[in-house]
């Protein structure tokens, strides 16, 4: 049966394509989630993937994650920088976690270096696009 | 007719009994609630208690707990340390607020020793896990 | 055709007129949006008004904003000090922002000096109470 | 009889049309003071304005106002950051302040984000170029 | 055989009643310590209550607390925030502790909100008064 | 009836005459109490003094100041920038606190520019050897 | 011949008796120059009296000092706080300094505390309102 | 041709298999740059690896870079928090640069969360194992 | 026709000579002066020196700079650390500057190490004494 | 005649043995000073050795030192990181001073790496067990 | 078989008896290099002595010491208080370390205080000259 | 006979023309070495120019410095911000030291603008390029 991968989007991300493009690119968010689903499934991995701008909305999708994930690959997006909330929840979880960002978050603003994610996560992938999220599937598909 | 106290709890302390045992115990959250509100009773307290993962609608219960509440005991989970909102409401709601925590702020990492509640609470309880609870409804009681 | 405000008001505004009226005055929310879209219109602004509690609801309006509206703005409330995800999505819809405050958030608590939205926004407004508003609106019909 | 407004501004405004375009805007001192007397009288104010490189004489400046204004408007200029002197003058004064800014001060300097004047003013406006003098104006106008 | 409590009080806590009573209360040391002594007997705890102002002091008879106590009270008072040879003594003591304040110490001068206790400690209570020590005994007869 | 003035010195203050006298002068402790009592006399103040190295001494002094003083002249040495627990002894005293230090306690180490005392008193006195002492007694008998 | 002292007043103390009374007292500025005056002389001292507004014209009085003074008493009011210039000049004078001020500027804003003046004095005296003047003579006098 | 990689790691990774293996895992140093080599080329990349425990003799290999590297995939083991000079040297070699780390350089001592190389970098990978450099591999293959 | 320099020397610096000779050197601030200008026109630079103690006074002569002077050389003695003011009018000048102190500013008291100039010149000397203006003048003439 | 060596122990110290073994071993304070004893000896030394959890009783034993000691070797236990009050009392003893610490004080909590003795004292030695005071007394027989 | 000790000197060690003999005293690096051999000696220990300015070469120096030590005494120098690379060598090497320090590093530049090897030795010994080497081999021997 | 002046770059520095024109400009790094040696000798100076990368170098260097130079001009390059033990070995040397950089390292990133070499350098000159050196040269000549 195949291994289960949760990839949870933080706020902002399904603006993709529309937002900044200097920093995240034009690819938009739909296909960028097809491409995701279709390369984790050559990985060997059913992905589901989940966006959502509430912190809370977060909690909850985490809360839920052990019952249809094996590992999460969250981009926590700014809540990275200032959520326990999701923290805690992806404690409680037990799961595996891989964090992703598609920008590089150490050429950026100052308050941007600092993430609640990174130091209970297994590791740790940002500046290369779309295919931070490619990466993350292949670390996933390997641990 | 009875005090009213609402017991406030914040994101993740509905995963008790699921959730990291060895800080929280493995009292479920639904146990929880039955044994505080049956204390509360004991006390003369008319118990409600509310629980979201969400900031927004932790802000919208403090809001309309000026018409079911005479006190209010919260515990904002992660939001203690980072939620500006929760403490406006908590002003503007112009309740007595107690303050509980089940597992112990200060033993754990360094950020989790801010709270954005504290000082303007009337005062604190924690690291007793669920009689923090049972603790602070009798300092409800005695207001 | 009118140049469209969207005017966005964080948590707790809601409670103007119940909330500590020696910091926030007597005047109700209600009222206070009729002034304001009264106001809009007379300075030929087509004033659209929304306020939430909650932060990622918040951020959902802005993401909409590109569609009904021409400038913003918005008093973020205590999400002003916590909220990269308010800041992300401002930057993301690419409209001109203003920021207003009712209160003067420089004699206040330490923390409320700080602002994710002030140097992303063409300018900021606080503590005139209601006129902080106005002002704004006149400060979004001249750019 | 009309309200009086003095309006006082620190070093470098002089250079106004001269300094720095970009941040400043294309507009001459000379005109700048002009049209914010026509905009003062406007509002029934009658408007005295004052400009001064030197600390110490925008502190003389200050303490005299209490014969010559009912309410003062003050863009400190680098002073805003540096001055106690200033501050101490206008808490002397006993006058309601109003602190204005043409640039917005946010989204320079790291040094340019403290102000000793912000948290003893009524309010303070920024980054409106001219505009922040005819708002501060109207502030003044209502108090 | 009853357990054994040990209730060590602080510095210029036998002025209660004397002291600053807007923030102590008006109840004084010598009838809080009978009040404590029958709340813990009806709770089946043997108490003894010691008081110094001695750093020393309290760190002798908490080194002798192995001996005469089961479990600690301990209202460090003004040590608290400065004392790292009574957070040592009660390390070396082995027992559980349990801190209390009677003032909330999170809203008063910012060095008190540094304990060092609270993360060697089971549990803290603060803000509640006279009624801290009698939380602080349920704690103690429940642990 | 003679103003009471109690003198209250902290920690090695007893060593006055030989202990660096580079710093603290030749002057013996003895004979600097002989003088500041026959100045204080000449004030018209009744001078009564202590030292102790024991912090809690001094806080047991400063307990029982309130039977035997009017005001209180204090050179808590040392505890001047690490006692909390004077500084609430004094303000339990309820009377007015003068500082005094016989060196200068800026152009030392970092850590002497620290004080527990100072916003508490009603003025501070510095740098002047003994005579520190006798200008605090003649701010007291003015007072 | 007598001893020469130059009394050196910083900002805003020309506004004495007119300025926040509740800090500075109602005593006005020329009644206590008098009072400096007479006081000096009574001590052997021959006291000028010096008041500016300027941080430049406070350095040059400074800089004329050496032919005007022995011993130089200084409030640099504000400029306590922020003028190196100041310190600059005291230090190129080479004459003793004594530092006063009026209020204790130990307990009012934070900015306060740091003074560039105190540790390149002989001696400091905050706090006793015109009597920090009278005790700075006499510390003057005694040199 | 192949895309020139050019994989450099910092000290202490030549002891991999040797150092703390509950860190590092068990792989020896020479099987991993076989895999390395094997897993780039699999990719088409001709991969070269340089390893040294020598600042300077990294900052000679980083200079000699532009001659045989199109991409630069970079662990520099402890210099990451220290070296300014391995900064400049990339800086000027002009190539894209991946940084790579075995171990999750977030959950260690807080001085290894600085990192002189990730904000000029291209992206980062950390925290899973040999993974890391293969992950990396695809990232330098996909730039 | 010889390019303009203008020396621009901040307070205390007329009092070369007469100033702490072992920081500042014997050589009088004439014949500094004379020697500068000597040095400038054997450079091809025609020199033009002014000094103030007042800082508004430097920035009136900052801003009358553009038309006498193609360049400024700038020793701003003390308000190096605490001008802000002058680094505005130096940005509106618009003119190449160089920063020069006769003594090395970071072997002195922490704070000098500190300047608002620094970063907006070209370069800046400092420690060689009289020898600093001259290396400046030569950097000018270079330019 | 024999060099006299002091040997102050500070709180705590007398609980060895029976305090946390993992940390400071199984060796009793009687062992331990007999042991230091024959060591001096052996050495040459005359050695005396007091113990005290009282700072004020630390501070009088040093002032009593310069009878009864030509060198102090001082274990301060939790007074090192707080107390000023000894570092004025070794310093006013003007003996040399030896630091020893039975613990290695750099792997514990944040708080025990500063030390308010070890700038003053000779040199300092910690991690080394009861070895820590036999080491110190070899030093103190060479000085 | 004599246990192995190797002792690691860090840059400008070499230097000893030319190099500032006030702080290190006139004994030349050879000198001591053949005192502590006999030392060694003479307490059972095989004593092998490596210096370095490299900090890299320092790093091999400690890669190679599982083969040819038992235990390492090592002076940093100037690397103890920046070098993460020696650190991790010397975590590698996984033998006992002990930090040794001629001078007194607490009493001299601040940047000094901060050791990135201590909390990782068994123990340091800083402040007696020549003598922290005899006393890190008693240490040694005694492990 | 001459004065011999050994000129020393650290890393990076060997690039020069090859490295971000934009800051250090399009000189090779031969041609300044012959420049600085041709502007050397026409001031009387016996030049010798050295570079490495490695910091050991640079070390080894400068402790030979003694026997081949009367003064040393360093530009340590990225050493300047990182290496006590480049300082160390300029202490030891004992020989006049000129701190010479080509940038402006005061608008460049933050932690450009700490160095350990300029408190313990005669002076220091920045920003001014190749003439940094040339500069440098004259300070040397005039020493």
């Amino acid at each position: 049966m195949a291994k289960k991968a949760l990839v949870i989007n933080g706020p902002n991300l399904n603006m993709l394509g529309k937002r900044e493009p200097s920093i995240y690119g034009s690819l938009g968010y739909e296909a960028l989630s097809e491409e995701i689903k279709k390369r984790g499934n050559a990985l060997g991995l059913a992905v589901t993937i989940r966006q959502s701008n509430h912190e809370g909305e977060l909690v909850d999708i985490i809360q839920n994650a052990s019952n249809e994930a094996d590992v999460i690959i969250i981009n926590p997006g700014a809540y990275t920088h200032t959520s326990i909330a999701i923290r805690d929840a992806l404690l409680a979880a037990g799961l595996p976690v891989i964090e992703a960002h598609m920008s590089n978050i150490y050429n950026r603003e100052q308050f941007r270096r600092i993430s609640y994610v990174s130091d209970i996560a297994v590791g740790a992938i940002c500046g290369f696009g779309a295919q931070s999220y490619y990466l993350a599937l292949e670390a996933a598909a390997a641990l």
